[in-house]
């Protein structure tokens, strides 16, 4: 019998990234010239469009269940998921496309709900909608909805952060409190009380444009699939150094610890949605923190630093003082989380 | 109670144009400045990059049950219908990024022949793939697996095709015959006997390629959902003409047609994914087709003209003379066709 996929493989972990590497393993053209594209794997595909242009592209399929929760809905997060996984890469967003599957037999105001929180973010963030496709699957073979997004910015040469751009003695910035988004679904799913949960569902866009101005950013990731551990991880494999972070340092709110508590799960490996990380030249490292902290991203911190040992490890400097490696997560055990 | 979305609104048809315009009628950036997007609704839209050259950018979501069919599979439906969007704007295919949405529990090795499908189509035109995502969904949830295609292409201004400019005295191209996929997808879906039927899913980049060479090409599309009856009355709406087509002339192979009889479908409302419909100025239709007859697509012929009467009509000359309205298609009692 022949092996067959399974939940671990969507989760954005180390499974997910085996599969897309077997999946793509033979392609020869595997970028633009002079761009980026399956090798970097980045948040953002990269295509050269002038000297010292490039044209930041990425999709996503957003298939969260539930598709309504507090702090947002799919269609929030597929817009919000999407022109952040362009604005970290230092580019401006510009226009999004949108697919659309639907059950048949979907509740026709329930998805011009869901339009209408995808609409709301594009609008904020002054993005247009400039195409999509539309497409309705028979009653049972779909649970629901899902929403793929295709993001496009504009990004200069001189503000380009890829993940392969972390430099030792950087310092890791966490613009806030990790872990909500992974947790409030993973509750919903498992029918807990949530009542003191809310996903962190937002744009990074003002903090991404902020910390380009004061520069000194290396490398900017949301952490999103596979969490703050899997974040970490790819900035250290594809930067070839050591990320040591400070589990003491970690915001982690109370709420979210504790029914990680409850569930057995690691926080670190719980979805974000309206976070980054940030990897920053020293010198500037709290110059970022405190316009952040100024701007009213209050839990951001420096959570870590980089250096030159081990390249592609990322420690974990315990609250007793230990030092262990953080494995990237091989996969979570909750599907649908984004 | 309130409305539900039905299989008509994911058909192709007027349903499904009307779905689109419902849910982004209040988008106030439907375009890059200077680009297309939401209110051309041509097969790709287009971003500015430079004075002369725009980007062209589109997103499908391909649902086709079931997933293997004579003349191909969901992975090379995929890769053929996002280049072909590509290439009838006139734009040169440059790369593509794949999201890709699985069933728990998918055979692997299946997964692995649909992206060697995918991968095979994308090396012939030597097109790259930049990027993608992956995403499981549980058992249950989703009927086997969703591809959704993002393409991406350069258009120099000087080639570019747009459905609005079709002009009065072209005449109608068409580059094969018609309906062969959707009947294909029909008969399987309702467990006819297909053996003398295939998909005519094909690039229909060599085409294109020739015919912007040759010149006089005023407008491209390619007739998949909504078929040709569906192309034609975009053509005639977007471009303020009337187009007379010559049902005596419409190149039909023997087994579509009978297929269609017994099943009481219009064969001019089939999907086709491997041919184009041009609008091409007088003086070169006849050796734009001597060029496709020499190429190999011997059922290449004109099938109509464009004439400055009622504007946004396309009408129909029967084989006994008679002038009748061909409507757009509402929508086909077909699911998942593409």
């Amino acid at each position: 019998m022949s092996d067959t996929i399974s939940l671990v493989h969507g989760a954005g972990g180390i499974e997910t990234l085996k599969i897309i590497l077997e999946l793509t393993k033979d392609v020869k053209l595997r970028k633009v010239i002079g761009g980026t594209g399956l090798d970097e794997l980045d948040d953002s595909a990269l295509i050269p469009i002038s000297e010292n242009k490039f044209l930041a592209i990425t999709v996503d399929s957003y298939t969260v269940n539930p598709i309504f929760f507090p702090g947002g809905d799919i269609g929030k997060l597929a817009a919000t998921g999407t022109i952040n996984d362009i604005a970290v890469m230092g580019a401006t967003p510009l226009a999004v496309l949108d697919s659309i599957v639907v059950e048949e037999g979907f509740d026709k105001d329930l998805l011009l709900k869901i339009m209408n929180s995808f609409k709301k973010v594009l609008e904020k963030e002054n993005v247009a909608l400039i195409g999509g496709d539309f497409k309705v699957m028979p009653k049972g073979s779909l649970d629901k909805i899902i929403i793929s997004t295709v993001g496009v910015g504009i990004v200069d040469k001189k503000n380009l952060l890829l993940d392969s751009n972390v430099k030792p003695d950087d310092q890791i910035i966490i613009s806030g409190s990790i872990g909500e988004h992974g947790a409030i679904i993973l509750a919903l799913q498992l029918g807990l009380d949530v009542s003191n949960l809310k996903s962190d569902c937002e744009t990074v866009t003002d903090i991404m444009k902020t910390v380009l101005k004061i520069g000194g950013v290396h490398a900017a990731k949301d952490p999103t699939r596979g969490g703050l551990a899997m974040a970490l991880n790819e900035f250290a494999k594809k930067s070839n150094v050591t990320i040591i972070v400070d589990e003491d340092k970690i915001p982690i709110k109370e709420e979210v610890r504790s029914y990680c508590e409850m569930l057995g799960v690691d926080p670190l490996a719980l979805a974000c949605e309206g976070r980054v990380v940030l990897a920053v030249k020293k010198s500037k490292a709290h110059e970022i923190l405190k316009e952040l902290h100024d701007m009213g991203y209050e839990d951001a911190c420096i959570i870590g630093e980089v250096k030159k040992l081990e390249p592609g490890i990322v420690l974990m400097k315990s609250k007793v003082g230990g030092l262990r490696i953080l494995e990237p997560p091989l996969g979570e055990i909750i599907p649908r989380i984004c």
